[in-house]
Order: C-alpha cells, then sequence, then structure tokens
C-alpha cells in the first residue's frame, strides 16, 4: 500500500469517489444543516500520528464516511442560508478535478501556457457577461485574474492604489508618512485586514457615514472625510465601494463616490463580491452603474453565487502597470524568453502566491455547461425565490422585513412587540440559535440598524422554493414557541 | 443543458473525467514536456465571447484534448526536471476531489468542524513525522496552518514578526519608521515580495553575505549588518533562514543564525519550502538543525516533493498570539458561540483569505495512502537518482557538477573549456533551450558562484532511473552536437 497509486487504481477508486459524491449530493438533504460535533469532537476520533503503513483508499472513504461527515456545516445543504452561497455545481467540481489531475502549476505563462491563456479568455468572456468596460480587459490597459478570494483581491487592489499614489516608493522605499483607506462602517473586514497587511493600521481605515435608511455610504461623508484628511497631510490611498455589503446587501453608489474619487485623484475598487455575478442578469446590471465610468478595480466571487467550487474570486484593474509595479519580482531561476519578450501575461505578478492552481477550468467548465442562459436563469430564481420570501416576512404582522430585497439575501426579524431592543436583539439570537440546532436550516444574523437582523441569503444550488417555504414555516413556528417560552 | 447536472449526470460525467485522468497518467510520458504553444495560441483556438447556450460536458473533454493539452507544461511528465517538483499523487487527487464534492468553506471552526479540526490533526501529524518542536503543536502556544503557498507563508510570517516587533502598533496605527527583513542573496523572491505587500520597501530587505563555496547564509555577517542597522534606529522585524535554497539547495546555518537572532530579539522564520519535507527521513533530520531550538515559525510545501497536489503549503508558529493578534478582525456577522467560547481554531485568522478549501483532505489521504514509510521511500528514490546522476556529472570531465546534492537537485554545467566565463554561460543557456525545445526532457537554470548552471530537480511521482538516465544522455547528446556548431 505504500508504493504509488497506479493510474488502475486511480480509475478504480476514482469511480469510487465520484459514486460517492453523487450519493452524497443526492442525499445531502438528510444531514442536519449545521454540524452538531462539539469542539475537539473530529480530533478526538482520529489517531494521534499518522500511520507508519499505508491504509487501502477505502479506509480513507470509511473513515469520512464516519468521522468527517457528522463534523461538516453542509454548505450545499438547499436549506444552508447561512453568510452567502458558496454554491458549487457539477461542472465546476469536474473542471476543478481535471486541474487536479493534471497538476500543472501556472505560476508564469512558460509553466503552461493554457493556464494563463484559459484564465485570460474566462475573465475577458465575464467580462463581457457582466458588462464591465473594455479597459479591463486584457486587450486593453488592464485586465482580469482569478484570486483565491475577494479578501485577496482587496489585498491586491490596495497595493495597486499605494503603488500609484505613492509614485512606486511604497515597493522601493516602503510606506512613509499617512496613507488612508476609506470604508464605510458596512465594508467587509477583509478591507480593514488588507489594511493592516499593507502596514496602513486600523487607524488609517477611515470609516465613512452611511445612509440610515439604505445603509449606502454617503459621498457628501467621503468628500468631507478626505478633504479634511488631506488637510492634516494623509495620502489617501484608495476608496473601496461595495456593490452587494455582506449586512444587508446595501449598493454604495459607485458613480458619486467616483465623482469624489476622481476630484482627489484617488483609486477606487468595487467590492461586489457577493453581487456583482447577478450582473449577467440585464435587469440587473444597473447594480453597477458607475463601475464602467469610474472603477480603478472590480471584484466579484464566482464561488459564492455562480456555481463555481470555492476557491474562484475574480479581480479586474483598469490598468495592470501599478500592479506590476507592487508585486513584480524577478529572480534569475524564473527568468524565461516568453516572459523577458513581454508578449505574455505572468498572473504570479497578479497575486501573493507564486504558485497557481489551473483554476480557470473550473469556471470554463461552468460557463459552457450552463452558458449564459443558464446562469442568468439561477441567478433569477434565487431572486424569485427571495422577492417571494420577502412578500411573506412583509405580510405577517409578527415579522419584520429590513428592506424589500434586490438581490437572493432577506434580512428581517420578529418585531417582539412590547420588548426593550436590547432584549429583542437577545431573543432574535436565541430563535438563530434554536434553528440552526435544530438542524433543518442554517441562517446566520447581521445588524442592520441598530439591530440584530436575521439573515436568510437564498441561491444554494439545489435550494428549491419547497426548501425555503419550509425554513420560514420553520422560522414561524420556532418563533411561536419562543414567544409561549418568554411569557 | 443550461439546468443544473443531477447527481445521475455528476456520476456518469465524474467517470469520464476520472477515465480521462487515469488514461493522461498512463501517457503523460507521450508529450513533449515543455509546451510548444506561441503566445496567443491557446487564446486564439477558443470564442471571444461566453456561449450562450449550455454545452454537453462532452465538449469540454473534448476541447481540453484538442486545446488545452498541447498548451500545457507537463508537471507529472516523469521527464519533468525543472524549477522544483509540484508532484501530485492519486490519493491527493482525489482527496481534493472530495473537498470539491463537499464544497464546505470551512474560514471558522463553526462553517464546517471537520474542516478546521482535520487541518489540526494533518498539521500535526506533519510537525512529528518532521521532529519540529513541541510549541509548534496546537496543543502547545503555536500551531500549524495549511497556507496556500510557501509565498503567503513568508508574508503571514513576516506580518506576526512586525507585530511582536512593533507590540502590535503596525496592525493599530500602521507602520512607523523602518522595519527590516535579513535575507541572502540565495533567499526566495517571495520574501522580498511580502516586504513589498507589508509595506517595508524592497530597501528594508537586507541582504545579508553568503558563504561563496556552500552559498550559506553568513551569520558573523548577519550579526553584523544587524548591529549596524540597529544603531541607525532600524527595528529589525524578520530573518529568514533558508533551509533549502531554489537555487542550489543550499542550507544556512539555522543554529548559528538562531543565536544571532535570539541576541538581538529578532524573529526567525525558516523557508524550507522544498527541502523541508525531506525530514521524515531520519537520516535527513539534519537539515533541521538548530529549528526546534530557535524557530518562530517554519514553512514546507507537501506540494512541492510531498506527494500532494497544489496547493499545500504548512506553515508553523512557535506563538501563535502575535499572528492573530496581526490579523484577526471580527465583525458582527462572524460572530458565533464557538469562537466566541475559546475553545476552537479560526484558521481565518491564520491566512490573507477568508474563505477556505477543505485543503486537509488531500494531505490526510495521502499520509493514509503512503503511510510515513511510503513516504520516505519516494523521498529517499529521488535522493537516491540525484546522487547517482551527480555520480555521472562529476565522472564526466566535459561536465562541471556544482556540488554534491545531499536532496534531489543536482546543479551543473558543461565545461565549455577555453570559452571566457560570459560565453560559457550563453552556451549553457543555448543548450538548455535546445534541451527544452526538444521536448523530451524540461530543466531550468540559476546562478551559482557567479556561473550559470543547469538545475535537474528529479522527484516527479512518475520519476523512474530511466528517465533520469535518458535525460543525462540527452544533455550529453546535445552537448556534444552543440560544441560542433560552435566550433
Ligand atoms: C462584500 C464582501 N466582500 C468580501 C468578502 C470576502 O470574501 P472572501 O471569502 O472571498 O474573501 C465577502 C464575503 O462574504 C463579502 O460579502
Ligand atoms: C525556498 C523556496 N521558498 C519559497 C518558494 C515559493 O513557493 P510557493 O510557490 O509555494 O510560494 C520556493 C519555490 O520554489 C522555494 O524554493
Amino acid at each position: 500500500m505504500s508504493a504509488h497509486m497506479s493510474p488502475e487504481e486511480f480509475r478504480r477508486h476514482g469511480r469510487q469517489v465520484v459514486d460517492w459524491i453523487a450519493d452524497y449530493l443526492a442525499e445531502v438533504e438528510s444531514h442536519p444543516v449545521r454540524s452538531r460535533a462539539e469542539p475537539g469532537e473530529v480530533r478526538r476520533a482520529l489517531p494521534d500520528a499518522a500511520p507508519e503503513h499505508g491504509e487501502p483508499f477505502e479506509a480513507v472513504l470509511a473513515d469520512v464516511e464516519r468521522i468527517i461527515l457528522p463534523g461538516l456545516t453542509h454548505w450545499q445543504h438547499p436549506s444552508f442560508f447561512g453568510y452567502f452561497p458558496a454554491n458549487t455545481s457539477g461542472p465546476a467540481i469536474l473542471g476543478d478535478l481535471l486541474s487536479a489531475g493534471l497538476g500543472v502549476q501556472g505560476m508564469m505563462w512558460v509553466t503552461s501556457p493554457a493556464c494563463t491563456e484559459l484564465e485570460t479568455v474566462v475573465v475577458d468572456w465575464l467580462a463581457g457577461l457582466l458588462g464591465l468596460p473594455g479597459r479591463f480587459r486584457t486587450d486593453g490597459p488592464g485586465g482580469g485574474v482569478i484570486q483565491d478570494s475577494a479578501s485577496s483581491a482587496s489585498l491586491i487592489a490596495l497595493l495597486a492604489a499605494l503603488h500609484r499614489a505613492s509614485g512606486g516608493r511604497v515597493a522601493a522605499e516602503g510606506l512613509r508618512g499617512r496613507h488612508t483607506l476609506y470604508v464605510s462602517s458596512q465594508t467587509h473586514s477583509a478591507l480593514e485586514k488588507a489594511a493592516r497587511i499593507a502596514g496602513l493600521g486600523s487607524a488609517n481605515v477611515r470609516v465613512v457615514d452611511v445612509d440610515p435608511g439604505t445603509l449606502a455610504m454617503d459621498p457628501a461623508a467621503l468628500r468631507a472625510l478626505l478633504a479634511r484628511d488631506r488637510a492634516e497631510g494623509a495620502v489617501p490611498a484608495m476608496v473601496c465601494a461595495t456593490v452587494g455589503t455582506t449586512a444587508t446587501t446595501a449598493v454604495d453608489p459607485v458613480a458619486a463616490i467616483g465623482e469624489v474619487c476622481r476630484e482627489h485623484g484617488v483609486w477606487l475598487h468595487v467590492d461586489a463580491a457577493y453581487a456583482g455575478v447577478a450582473a449577467i442578469c440585464p435587469e440587473l446590471r444597473g447594480l453597477n452603474d458607475g463601475v464602467a465610468e469610474y472603477a480603478d478595480s472590480y471584484a466579484t466571487n464566482p464561488h459564492k453565487w455562480l456555481l463555481t467550487t470555492f476557491d474562484c474570486g475574480l479581480l479586474w484593474v483598469g490598468d495592470r502597470a501599478p500592479l506590476l509595479g507592487a508585486l513584480s519580482v524577478l529572480p534569475e531561476f524564473l527568468r524565461n524568453a516568453a516572459s523577458a519578450g513581454g508578449s505574455v501575461v505572468d498572473y504570479r505578478d497578479w497575486q501573493v502566491p507564486l504558485g497557481r492552481r489551473f483554476r480557470a477550468l473550473k469556471l470554463w467548465a461552468v460557463l459552457r455547461w450552463y452558458g449564459a442562459e443558464g446562469l442568468r436563469a439561477h441567478i433569477r430564481a434565487g431572486v424569485a425565490l427571495a422577492a417571494e420570501l420577502a412578500d411573506r416576512v412583509a405580510a405577517d404582522p409578527e415579522f419584520v422585513l429590513f428592506e424589500r430585497p434586490r438581490l437572493g439575501l432577506v434580512c428581517f426579524r420578529p418585531a417582539w412587540p412590547g420588548l426593550p431592543a436590547e432584549d429583542a436583539d437577545r431573543a432574535t439570537l436565541r430563535l438563530m440559535e434554536t434553528l440552526n440546532a435544530g438542524g433543518a436550516l442554517f441562517l446566520t444574523h447581521a445588524r442592520a440598524g441598530g439591530r440584530v437582523v436575521l439573515r436568510m441569503a437564498i441561491g444554494g444550488t439545489a435550494t428549491e422554493r419547497r426548501h425555503v417555504e419550509q425554513a420560514w414555516d420553520h422560522v414561524r413556528r420556532e418563533h411561536s414557541a419562543l414567544k409561549v417560552l418568554m411569557r
């Protein structure tokens, strides 16, 4: 057993794994959505040390079934409504399998031209489908790249922005003086993390006010803050506008924010991690108003709502020069004729890691299996289910709908009449815990308008109307039970 | 075709892909190792826009065969000797497939406890197999984590080091003053990239002299440079010692460097990206001399030599507090009881991205299929083949062996008697280009002792003695032909 797995053994075990996954996907509904494992339970079920002698592959599969499965929170369960979906699909899994099987490492064009060029092709295809501007295409001054995540995309955008703002000094000599980053209270924490990583520190993450109703960034407040900071000697590096915030899918006014960025010569990054892919539907393209005119960079994640197995986050820049300036370091052992010739893209210079998986294969497989039309149908199905659920919530006097959803996320809370806000928030969290502990569905919470709201994010690959309806029934039933208990 | 792929369709297409990969692995030798594609060739073979309507999965597979395959440089070809191996194996591919099929996202413990706990288990297993010190284990003050790459591991180590060196000020207020990073001329460029990302800038990457014979960092030179920089007001953040440099697998004297770090209170990171996994063999454990006593962090990549499909890089820290201090940001929507209770690990705080794949599955599958004994056999086979090749090179008066290899990398050059060094280097590069263009093997170059050397890195999963022997025959034959041409 300690020899290499032969191609014939691979064929046999590969079929076992494929069958196992097919069965899992067919029966995923039978599991509690959130794992019931206690801290340490999985770990205790496994030996303290690696085996000395090899074991048959069947032993691994048996332990996946016996030990791993009960320790999973099932993101592909049709009643998983937490966070945002990380939806997957058959073609994505198989595209990813091809990538693992080929085992090529695409750090530079020469280390597998097709790995680089297929990536260029699919990010350009997506730019077209989403209606992104021409400067984001690889045959323009910018280009797109597949990152592992929107967090990394934010960091890369910030590094390019710092490069531009400092005239290249950050890469050469390091940060000097005070560089600032502008976000809102609703911006994802990935931006603060990026600011810390890039050396700006949390203190230079400047939080712009939001409209208290829509939770969208207030461009006038941004203008004022930028002016004040600059008067105090700060050099603004980047503004991050969010299209579809994590808490409530609020959409920052990109055009108005872009106008302010232009006045001050500041880089505008648009984080559309969840919502951006929805722009493949013409009727939702308005989400991106202002992007074509103003954005220096734009990020959206096919690994959230676009059926592409994690990890697959897209980042486009309108100008690749500052990005390459920030990140390109060329040691002797990576020199090669193709790169020196300048006619190829080396994506290693577009990301933190050097090495790269062939991630384009899974996105390509998804785009081809579904076609633009199939992807639109998937997005529309989620949007429609969210609208229906919102109608139900709005019609129920026991509940308060936060806002009519424009996308796949519904935010609401029980009204808890008579309870002071703090007690009501606690009761809402208790309701959530009861629901999640029950195992029939999984949802998460956020704070919106000062209150705790429950978030139901619809858009899982297997989620159908009945799952949303059952979930809503569950919410109402547990809410009634809790009301009785609390009386 | 634009509907979701059903579990039954997945079963069918999954078998097709498994068969395709089994065939690919069985026949990989029949392809030229380096792709013969011209820049733009793959791109031009593909449509300009995504398809409007979905296509059968067979169409994707046919295009993989027709368009993608000729565009690949085959890293799994047994005659791929370039860079370092990115070797893969059946169990790793299948573990990775399980991860894609389950589609869970392990950003926090609660989002799939088994994803976190299996990772803890396998990094602890590896720490045991490699003889790493107890403080690197998760039940000690530190712990290990799977990163995408050694580049990211270097960045994370640097951020933790900066956090410690600045007493937390970098994360809070940003970089102030001058922080320095110490490397040698042989250190991987990932460290300079990390320094740029973290805001130190290339100028604060301080290059310590190496021993001209061994190319190992000179601890006395490090001591002098550190003292001088500190006298000038710099705050040293980190020293990076490399165990197995990229150019020639030189091993920096970790213990002596660690002594200097201790004197100056500087964080010691050990980058053993390629070589570290060899320490599973007791007779090679000496590579890590000094690590147990001195290292604050240690990185090695199972995705290079340990049969685990890219991406899988391991990072251990002796103290997790500065790492969490540098990277942990907790927004409301990620709050949960398990994390608040403090009894679980949330690996999102150990890396740049938020989201995480279930990478531990592939490493676990490898460890179980091979067992420690099988992994040792694989490492030993590579080391033995390298030693045999080195004997042949050393015995051939037409060639100069750079150094007796201790691991799987052999560095050598033709002697080119009578040619001035610069012309000889050009001739060596020309020989390399001829060899790589031929397609029978692939190797890369480096600069060692001021001269261009060819690197043959042995350790591919499918590489056997005959491939190394054939490669050496090719090298000699093409070298003779080139000598005739150049006369
Ligand atoms: C708006 C927004 N930005 C960034 C992220 C971070 O995503 P990732 O896990 O890809 O880093 C998220 C995740 O939900 C998000 O909603
Ligand atoms: C010593 C060393 N460090 C770091 C790296 C970078 O590895 P990765 O691609 O995992 O970032 C390499 C790659 O060859 C290496 O040899």
